[in-house]
Order: C-alpha cells, then sequence, then structure tokens
C-alpha cells in the first residue's frame, strides 16, 4: 500500500550536525588580521587516522579547504564587507564574513608538497591551530566558474578603500 | 612574566563542531543517483530568520553551496572514483566521495533568482531534502584557479568509462 507523505513528513528537520576535525593548521600566524594571505605558506597536519585518505592528491596542484572559523563569536547578519563603510551594507551570505551561522571557511589553495600526512599549502587564510573539517581536490570540471558575475563592491575591494 | 607553552597548550584539540541547517534542498529528485546534475534546477530555501543575511546576493551569477551529505553512511577511506574500477584506487581526500569523515558537500551553482528567501539554483547536485549548512558567494578573485592540474583519471571521468 502507498500512503501520501506531506512534505514535513518526507522531511523531519535535522536539529544539528555533529563534524570532528579531520586535521589542523600549523602556520606562524596566530592572529587573523588582514594580511597578504595569498602568500603565505603554512602546513595542514591530517590525522594518522585518515593518512590513507590522502592518497593521490598530490596530483593535484589545487584543494579547496574546509575549516572551522573558530574564533568568530556571534552571527552579523548585515556586514560592511572586509568591515570597509565604504561598501554597501549587505547580508552575511554575499559575502565570506566569518560572523555566520556556521561559521566554515573555504579557501582554495595551492598544494605545494605532501609529505605523509602533512600537506603545505599556499594561500591559506587560516591562523594557527584552526580545526580543518575537510579537504577536496580542485576539480576543474566542477569548480571553475569562467564567466561569473559578482557584486559591484567585489571589485572595489581590490582598490586601498576607506576613501569615501 | 611570559611563560613558555608548547604546541599542545595552544591547541587543545576541539572534540567536536556543532552546525545547524540554514535552509533545506528542494527538488524534484529523491535518490542521489547518477545524473546530469549540471542542468538540474532546483530551490534553497532560507530559514526566515536569516532573510537579511541574503540581501545583496542576487548581485552574484554563482554561489557557492556547502551542505549535509545526509545520506551518505560510513567513510570508504580508499574509493574508486564514481565506483569506476577503471580508475585507480585513491584516498577520499583526493575525491568528491561522499562517504568521507565529515559529509559536506561542495558544489559552485548558478544563482537562477532570488525571490525573498527562496534561491532558485541550477546545477547543486543535492537531493530534495538536504539540510543547507552554509551559502557563499563566489568571488572570481578568491575563487577562480586559471591553470589548475588535475589528477589524470579526472580527465577519463569525461569519457563514459567502463571500459578499461
Amino acid at each position: 500500500m502507498t500512503r501520501a507523505v506531506g512534505y514535513a513528513d518526507r522531511h523531519p528537520r535535522q536539529k544539528q550536525i555533529v563534524f570532528h576535525p579531520i586535521g589542523v593548521v600549523r602556520s606562524a600566524f596566530r592572529e587573523p588580521e588582514n594580511r597578504d594571505w595569498d602568500r603565505v605558506v603554512s602546513e595542514i597536519l591530517v590525522d594518522r587516522k585518515w593518512a590513507e585518505g590522502l592518497k593521490g592528491i598530490e596530483a593535484f596542484s589545487h584543494v579547496i579547504v574546509l575549516f572551522h572559523l573558530s574564533r568568530a563569536r556571534g552571527v552579523n547578519i548585515l556586514v560592511h564587507p572586509k568591515r570597509r563603510m565604504d561598501l554597501p551594507l549587505v547580508g552575511m551570505f554575499s559575502t565570506r564574513s566569518p560572523h555566520r551561522p556556521n561559521p566554515i571557511g573555504l579557501t582554495i589553495c595551492r598544494l605545494v608538497k605532501r609529505r605523509g600526512t602533512r600537506l603545505t599549502v599556499k594561500g591559506l587564510d587560516a591562523i594557527d591551530g584552526t580545526p580543518v573539517i575537510d579537504i577536496k581536490p580542485y576539480i576543474p570540471d566542477n569548480d571553475l566558474v569562467k564567466r561569473a558575475r559578482a557584486a559591484t563592491w567585489v571589485y572595489r575591494l581590490r582598490s586601498p578603500g576607506r576613501r569615501a
């Protein structure tokens, strides 16, 4: 027998999702200041229990790192991007602000080297001690968007700002 | 007075990280089969409490959606990508397999339309009812990698496979 089920039946809302760090960032930088993170070289120490899970990752030039913005306290629903008052007030989901409901950082980094469970990466904007949640390969067929359009304020980020 | 602190002092290992869904996927598809997800149009219903957090998101053509692969059971440390036996056995962190320690899906989608807390997206490979964890704007300056190198098996994914 089939029974008609409504949307709420099919989707009992899940209250919480629990994750466990799979590794940690080791970096010379311990404070989340603005800096030229693109040039920063740091390490991801993956837990030994997941060592085998890295097999073959060195065949990729770039990885997507998901990490816990463990220092972020509270949510700012509306923000000026990069705290620049000359940029418009927009919703946090329109920005990469850490003060979001689920503070997950996402950065695409160059994978410089792997030595066992130790990955050397370039461009990871995460401070020393940051818990790493996931590492994924950057796959151009999935992840490369050639003609993306961003909000106009994004293009003003490149200029030094605070001039308005 | 300063006190010398070691690495372990500075980094008490965090045992777990708790997130709460910020919305849900509504889609015509209810099973995680292989299909041409690139063409699939679906909706993300963001919780009303975060409505303001979407302000300005329609200025972006693409968004990065993080979602909970809530159907994935268990971890497969070594996998044949897409279960294709003709592709090499690699670690899960070298693939986008859902059977990973923290089952988070990450997909860059076209943002077709926003109506209040309802986002219409194209290319989201998530089934109906999938909990959404975060939505971020796709910002080419951060996220576009023009000359990425992927493992050779990635290029074989494009061919129909199972021929080896």
